[in-house]
């Protein structure tokens, strides 16, 4: 399908409008699929099927055409999608290729881990702010990213346009940090602690909890 | 409850049963009370009763009752559970008491980031060492752990006692490093890539994909 701009601003109005119905297991399905497109682009790959896909990551076939129905490509008939096109519409929806400028609240091992972890960048998120209550950070910096005490939130998150909170202070502080994040206006709350938060209808909040993850593991291990 | 040695043991040897069929469910909410229970510990309440936990976690209390029952630990009728007590027993239980050590396999700034967050320690996961097929890392030390070539990761794996294989390569590499991880003896695979992993049955596997969290944030922020 050829796309020029005009087109693409037209289509992206549409995508934008199913964006708000997008099924959370679709959501979900979608980074695996950049994984294994951008793999194969790596590979010089020039084409792939939905059948080749779904073998690949056993997601039925149709489920996947269905899933990237919500992008704006279109396969060819026996050919399928241009594997390059592919990637290029999965970073652009998933929101990869724009930047999101986010806080991050409590450099300890993990804020500063995540500072420090150029990964994120390439994924859109812009992290232009640390906080912490130690008065001894502040004012330093960790991977060219300043470091701020937790009282100035209210006034920099305005100016320096952060709209996700990433949150990896202890699970003590995790709710009084998450509070006075969303009263300085900030969009979205990324949790790394082990708490369950409280935000008000409209902000968005996802968990990442890695501890969660490695008792699952521990417990599975046991024979 | 008081508990002996003798009790303790014969109690473990009934809860190692029901391990075996904890439902996930169960497992991903253990967690969240561990934590709860920690921060009243840190206010220096005593008791807890499931009402209030389901209260603040928003987890109906008759859930919580069940999932506690897989616990070695008994709650008093109209005092609830002995908040120090229940915080040690869900440690026990979700294995953060113990050492599991694990190899971490790509040390780029994800993989580096995991060796410098000494949280993980907290939690029982021990890396004994690290792997790159990057020349100038090979001798090398981040935070006190040994960085290793990868293709000495086969001889090293038994001598280092390494169970579990955490994999921070670029997505390319994963189901690679994945294999050779497997092979060397390795038992579960935490895979902090994209890419959907194969691994033999009996081979527990757990999928931390930050960057897709990252996509649902982009995308539910979406007005």
């Amino acid at each position: 399908m050829k796309t020029t701009d005009t087109q693409r601003k037209s289509s992206s109005g549409i995508s934008d409008t199913q964006k708000e119905i997008l099924p959370e297991p679709t959501l979900r399905r979608l980074p695996w699929y950049l994984a294994y497109v951008s793999m194969l682009r790596w590979e010089n790959v020039e084409y792939v099927s939905s059948t080749q896909i779904s073998k690949e990551l056993n997601v039925d076939a149709s489920q996947i055409a269905k899933d990237l129905s919500f992008l704006n490509i279109k396969g060819k008939t026996r050919i399928g999608y241009e594997v390059s096109k592919l990637e290029h519409e999965l970073q652009e929806f998933l929101g990869f290729k724009k930047k999101h400028n986010a806080f991050i609240v409590g450099i300890g091992s993990l804020g500063a881990a995540l500072l420090a972890d150029s990964g994120l960048h390439n994924y859109g998120l812009n992290i232009v702010a640390g906080f912490d209550i130690n008065p001894s950070l502040t004012g330093t910096t960790i991977s060219g990213v300043p470091i701020y005490h937790s009282n100035r939130l209210d006034e920099l998150r305005p100016h320096l346009k952060a709209e996700i909170g990433i949150v990896t202070v202890p699970v003590e502080y995790a709710q009084t940090v998450v509070d006075q994040l969303v009263n300085s206006g900030i969009k979205a709350i990324w949790n790394f602690t082990p708490a369950r938060l409280r935000v008000p209808s409209g902000i968005v909040i996802e968990n990442t909890s890695i501890y969660a993850h490695l008792a699952v593991i521990y417990n599975r291990m046991v024979k």
